[in-house]
């Protein structure tokens, strides 16, 4: 009853390159049946017009589609984040799970888990809002149940993609006369984010239902969850949840951890997610600690200053600023784990204390 | 005989903003008439139609000239480097020289030395040719002997700044028939950018008169200056050169190092110049290690990959790579030094191997 | 006791080039002490970091200081839009006023009057707000008086520039707890817009006092001007008001007329300007008319549509909408009147119909 | 033995919207087994990182293969040009093509008539080169016959698409030696759109065979097809000739027009165009007339200067030359026929004097 979770990172050459991934199911490396999730980077701009996202997930699933067939292929959750600024790579991390091959787990060192669930489709007037969040809760709580999590501390990462008011929406409540949180589509992605990441905290015990309420959202910030990672999208209807965790149901021979940023170049934070995850790494990691970490999945924000010194990220009307914070969070994770492979995108409402950013990260245990 | 230098980092809220260099000068903190250098980073986009280092340099000139005259206030050499993409501070770095301070250096404990020269005018036929190099190379032989170099190894940096083939150079030579080194402006930048690295390099010994000629420059790029920095701009009619070595002339409390960058995220470079600066830091130098750090000089280029991992820099159509690049390596630099006042510029022709990029480093001696 | 109007638009190199007036000046073309006002394109991004306009008015005020000193090239009125998107062309037209040569105008034929008018420092707490609206309309009404307007229908063009809160002004209303129209530099930049277009239409009687209030500033935008066009920039601390129109003391050869655009594409809006000043134009100028058009101000702004098809200004992440609008505006206005020499900025706060954009036309007249 | 073209053009809502040109379908408006080609924009950057190009192909592709199956939507060609700057709308205009339908031309009034050739597969030694040349000539004269075309003047537009050299053929060339006509892929792009060119203009008899040479390509720009309009892709193997005339065989409601842009704003160049398709269009046309026209095909060329005022879009180191370009040629075709969904792409090596863009126009014939 347990499972045995794989983790394949694989280089794209364009946002439509599939053949690293066709390599490894031909080669037999993989089993196309068991892909779960993949969580990667785009080489488009990360905003509003970043189309790269939608041609990865369109791609994958057409030649998935061929060898699992067209059905199975949409299960799969698709979470990208645009934008592979300075050294970041453009790249995807699949995961596998294998409910089958589990060995009971003797000798009580748990593993990765992870637990996909969904909740029902969110209509308009609830995106942002107390509804969402109790959505989100329940379908953390049941990945949860799934991962076989049974202190919330096992949990590292719960990463929440969700829907946010389209011009669509905007249009019919104009005619139906439905309240929505705001009118604006682009604050919805906030609201929305924090909505969900408030759901995680609520499933986890970090917050207390009697906490919340519709004013509270993305206005109490020293309310959240410390392992939450939501995004927001037009194309979604539904939540989409993938919940990791170390666990005695994960069999194989990968762990996680969590941290989180105090700046955008605070290593000593990337190193602690990287021994909370199990390595043995003072400062900087080895060579053989750095091949060991599997995968680093961050959230960047930008910042008037950095320790009294201003940046120009917010003020240049040239790059935008969520750019400019990738490109400084990416860069200084990849000289840290030595591989800029590194899935980094923005966006912390309730998933941090303010001016924070988290950070998890997956290791291949020692073998001895 | 000897001088005693001080470096003063400022901040700067635009351009065109000297307030804080003037504060200094109004609480007697730095002397005005003793400024011989500036070298900072402008909020500009660094490309050909960045006017924010002409504004920068005509703000500190104008402030300057109400204290210490036009005239002179025109002999300071300013080098500013625009583009402060990701977390880099614009800002900028004032080095005093006071040649009547100096005290016999009983200790035999070097200290940081500093000289400026300048060659004569090179007319646009010389650009990006052997007799820039013989310019460049007998300026920069005059400084060491000034800046009292007894051995070329105590030489750490060696910024120097010259002229391109402009529009105007291009149409005057099609008039007289006299052949240029290029007919692309945009070339006759990298081409002076190496005619003047291979004249530091020859100053020092680390090629031979013998190794030169005209064919090699910017093709035979196993030849270069460890310690070379160098930069080209349309405004410049001679070369100005900034000399930095640890010698018994300089008699103030920084001492100066370098090391090369082998990539953009190699840490491993970076500790290494705070090291040979003479900090005893091992890996990520502490908070106390850090406040010694004074100023930091680097070089970014773009590549294709890192450690086989590709990038986008050079197929963005939206960012130019040299902003990737800055973001990244500026970054880098920031989060091992604490401080994201750095001096990150392009363009390495001959500077250090291939690949590769120079790294200076400006500490404050422990004061026991 | 009239007043003959000079209008030279000369073309920039760089937004640092002031080497065509200068050239002007030397050949007794214009005398510099008359010189009362500059309108003018640089080539920045317009946005927060542009510094291009600081660049072009210092450069500008020392070149003129040596002709006419240092406190009078300060009273000169420099107006820079920046952004030279598309066809654009980075240049500036200067304005000389002489009030000295002026003749009787005998033949009735009113001509171009211009007249500078400054207001007193507006405050922090009355930036886009009713007292900001009071004090231009008093410093227009004198303007209209200066310019010998006996009816309102004889001013075509009210460039007034102001300030815009700025974090400074934030700052201290934090602690004095004075009451600001925003707590959002840039909302404030729209406010202050508003405030002043409203000022010029009280002036003009195209809105009477009893339609003001706090509550209708940047709401109810069927209040508007016809002829104003509004800037705000954090350099400023008063308003300047630069009005135009065609007066029985103007005695030039020149006459100004204005227009509407009712998209982004209207061509027939642009010709009725040009009609509007004087030209016997039917659709688009004949090349002889076009020579006669010496200067246009346009307004631009960005929308999600065009005549049914949609853009994409205002969804694109690497280039701002403004940039977008420009360029189109430009490009049209250009193809027009055979020059791209044209001041077009944005930011129409109640300076025409929503959606709209206000167009002005100064033309040489017919000589017979 | 005619042939009826229908043109329906469809706005995109994204690049991956095909919901505009289904509903034609599902309303029968259109039958899709008569679907030959579509050429469109989309709203990438049109740079190397554009893959909203893709997304569009593959969208379609996807969405008729319910329709007509998968193998017959792989036989349409695809024309896409990213980049919808300024005023430009994303849109796809499909072409249709019924033989059955063709009744006698009895009025001997020629109508739009499209043919569609292919070349075989270019190797990587060919493109650029001679037999590229000679391969586009002899499909575009396949076309000629297959459209009725009996004089060469019939020919209005000649789009061909075709590869240009990749990473990989560099590679392979690397290995085994084969001469490549560049080693730079950017550069070969210009190769392969200059001899697609010259393939057209040999195949229309603008050009005679011994006036070719490998030497000339690229080389001598006196030689030019005016009715060509050529781009180069990786994807692309061999070249796609879609070929459209004015010719007895087109029995439908279109005629198509030509003429050249002596520069960006030269609204001559345009009206001509569109009364050599057929409209009498004096000057700007009526809304009646603006009605007519169906589709306008350009390309769009960045200059330094227009009318001797210098431009900024070659030295902008923030926007690609080609965005200025476009924005404003897209604007100012725009502002002539009332419409923004216009086809505006980059590239003219032999498709018009140099300095020139060509400019082609399809209109709806009267209806008496």
């Amino acid at each position: 009853m347990g499972m045995k979770i794989g983790v394949y990172k694989v280089a794209m050459d364009s946002p439509g390159d599939t053949s690293k991934l066709e390599n490894l199911i031909r080669n037999g490396e993989i089993d196309p049946e068991k892909i779960i999730a993949c969580i990667g980077k785009t080489e488009g701009n990360g905003g509003a017009n970043d189309f790269t996202r939608k041609l990865a997930t369109l791609s994958y699933q057409l030649m998935l589609s061929r060898y699992i067939g067209k059905e199975q292929s949409e299960t799969i959750v698709f979470v990208w984040s645009g934008g592979t600024e300075g050294v970041l790579s453009p790249h995807a991390t699949f995961f596998t799970r294998n409910d089958d091959e589990m060995d009971e787990l003797d000798n009580n060192v748990p593993g990765l888990a992870v637990s996909i669930q969904t909740t029902a489709d969110i209509p308009a007037e609830h995106i942002g809002r107390m509804p969402m969040v109790i959505e989100v809760a329940q379908a953390a709580k049941k990945a949860m149940t799934d991962a076989g999590v049974s202190h919330p501390e096992q949990v590292h990462y719960v990463q929440v993609k969700g829907p946010l008011l389209t011009p669509t929406h905007l249009r019919e409540a104009a005619v139906s006369g439905k309240e929505l949180v705001t009118k604006d589509p682009n604050l919805s992605k906030g609201f929305a984010r924090g909505a969900m990441a408030l759901g995680v905290a609520l499933a986890l015990g970090e917050i207390q239902e009697t906490d919340l309420s519709e004013e509270i959202i993305n206005k109490d910030m020293s309310l959240y969850s410390s392992v939450a990672s939501t995004s927001a999208g037009g194309e979604m209807t539904n939540c989409e949840v993938i919940l990791m965790a170390n666990t005695n149901k994960g069999s194989g021979p990968y762990s996680i951890g969590h941290s989180v940023l105090k700046d955008a170049i605070d290593t000593s934070g990337i190193c602690q997610a990287i021994r909370n995850a199990g390595l043995d790494a003072i400062n900087i990691p080895t060579v053989e600690q750095q091949n060991q970490i599997v995968a680093v999945f961050a959230k960047a924000e930008a910042s008037q200053e950095i320790r009294g010194w201003r940046t120009t990220m917010l003020s240049d009307a040239d790059i935008h600023y969520e750019r400019h914070a990738r490109a400084a969070v990416g860069a200084v994770i990849s000289s840290i784990t030595g591989n800029s492979g590194i899935f980094v995108s923005g966006g912390t409402e309730h998933q941090c204390p303010p001016g924070h950013a988290p950070i998890a990260c997956i290791v291949k245990k020692n073998v001895d």
